[in-house]
């Protein structure tokens, strides 16, 4: 069967190949029952538009580019799962793009801007401290999702963001292992120098140990790796085996995201400790893993799917001519499992 | 400040506004020295090309796109990072797209290329029997990864494909389960229609048991659900479940997925089986949650980086000309771990 072009078609449909063009791209100027006529003709014949045709003026290629930092976090996949969904329904495509911890997102994205057809970008993690200066020459609609407000605010009409309230939510996982009876509680955390989440995790760990008087200790805190991925079960490990290894006494672990407390208990029973009965374990983020682990992982779960259709009413409310910028913040919750436990 | 537009670069330039749109452009019909001097310019001025500016010729918007069936997989996440990675330093970009279990993947292709600017198109899962007049009429070249030739064999010519030998691995993990002396191997498996991997891996169980003169019985087959998503935990741990409520009786469950033996995990101490214990645990992926649950699971590991490397390398090979299909078939390993042992 030889290729049906587009000029058969016109030709079947006694019409010419830019009417035929006008069908396929929707164009308004167009007979609907020419239209429709035309779209008939082209169903019964298989035609499929070909991708190099000269004489046919293409559909614009919308698209919505995710910009994820630590794809390793097995939340963000569920998160882009519904950011797929979603922007499919609206006839966009979801273009995928990893930005490398070292890399600055917003820089890797005015370089984005500048190759591909986007129309919207959404911030999936990464810091939350950017120059205004940079995000005024973004000219593409953008969001910030599952990143809060930082310490150093930006201007809230400079950007839009959905998250969680990172600070308070790592607080309430502190004061609940304090309300067991802990009193030394480790934690692995970011870098200090961190401008993401990990350093408001951080701070709300802090704000527990404050407001129960109790002294914040350099040493009980386990610093990520750099050269590991960032939120990794790896990364969890090997940080848990410097902890153990550094002799320093706890009986609770606080691992800010689930896939670094995953890590963590592999390091924990090859040690020899039991969880809980030895060394209590909680994580952050509550993703599906940590209800399947052996034992059931404590956690602060965020509302992910929220999160997600969230993210993308406030891209398409801007992509649709909303001026104002929006900031929300949705209510984690603590889920108490079996990897934590009393003081012994 | 006022924004800087292609003119004013034209203008500081003293050249024309074309020119800097082929500079921008990589257009091979401009002198050199030329382009340097004008891409110095637009980084001084901090110049974004704007997209809505009529005056520009743009870049072709080239994309690749992922077309993932069960995304609930890790081990895809794993892969599309690579795709990820690789399409980028091609200067490509990705474009993901999930398709539901109940679409036909190829359909869901031929919609794809009417309306994107797609230059190939990889597909990660799915069915390995397709209409050759579907696969036709895809003009877009396509890979098929992790997808092996299946009983009703396509033409190889009309397609070319990256996986493993699934049904040769799944022999091969249940052999091994055979030579720890067990004898009542249940098996989580796709539904007989199924005509993925997962009819694969269920036909190497039946070939290892009729190799080693053992009867095929149906009570001893969990079929996945079809109202949860396929390769995920809750569907593991929902089979398991109704698996154990048969009375059947079993020493060994090999599940077809890591995803799969982890939810069953959960159900078979729910009922108060220790792993490996009263029952020998198995999957098959080698995802790397397998290494930190606990126990570590015993499973097939696929090679999963080198398979997502040969997919991109066949897909740049028909996009630079390569007329013949290819087929690559590559090792997965046995890893042997702690959630299987000897039958007591």
């Amino acid at each position: 069967m030889a290729e049906i072009t587009i000029k058969d078609i016109a030709n079947l449909c006694g019409v010419g190949v830019s009417t035929v063009s006008r069908a396929i791209n929707n164009h308004p100027d167009i007979n609907p029952e020419t239209k429709q006529m035309i779209m008939q003709v082209i169903k019964e014949h298989d035609f499929v538009p070909n991708n190099s045709a000269r004489n046919l003026k293409r559909v614009e290629a919308n698209s919505i580019a995710v910009l994820a930092k630590g794809i390793t976090n097995p939340m963000f996949t569920d998160m882009i799962k519904v950011f797929e969904e979603e922007t499919m329904k609206r006839k966009y495509s979801l273009v995928l793009h990893h930005v490398e911890s070292r890399e600055n997102e917003v820089d890797v994205a005015l370089e984005l801007v500048k190759e591909k057809r986007l129309r919207g970008i959404i911030f999936l993690g990464g810091c939350f401290t950017h120059s205004e200066e940079k995000l005024r020459r973004l000219k593409v609609p953008f969001v910030f999702s599952t990143i809060g407000a930082g310490p150093e605010k930006l201007n809230e009409n400079s950007y839009s963001h959905v998250s969680v309230d990172d600070r308070k939510e790592s607080e309430r996982m502190t004061e609940y292992l304090i309300s067991l009876g802990h009193r030394d509680i480790a934690i692995i955390a970011a870098k200090c120098e961190d401008l993401s989440v990990g350093s408001l995790r951080l701070q709300g760990y802090q704000d527990a140990l404050r407001k129960h008087d109790m002294p914040y200790r350099e040493e009980l805190i386990g610093h990520l790796e750099d050269t590991l991925p960032e939120y990794s079960m790896i990364n969890g490990y090997q940080v848990t085996k410097k902890l153990i290894a550094s002799g320093v006494h706890f009986t609770a672990l606080y691992a800010i995201a689930d896939v670094l407390a995953i890590g963590a208990c592999r390091a924990l029973r090859e040690a020899g400790y039991r969880i809980p009965e030895d060394v209590s374990v909680a994580g952050y983020d509550g993703i599906e893993l940590g209800e399947y682990f052996y034992p059931r992982l404590t956690t602060i779960r965020q509302p992910v799917e929220d999160m997600a259709m969230a993210t993308i009413d406030q891209l398409f409310d801007i992509l649709e001519g909303e001026k104002e910028h929006k900031h929300l913040t949705l209510e984690g919750s603590l889920e108490i499992k079996e990897s934590t436990s009393a003081v012994s």
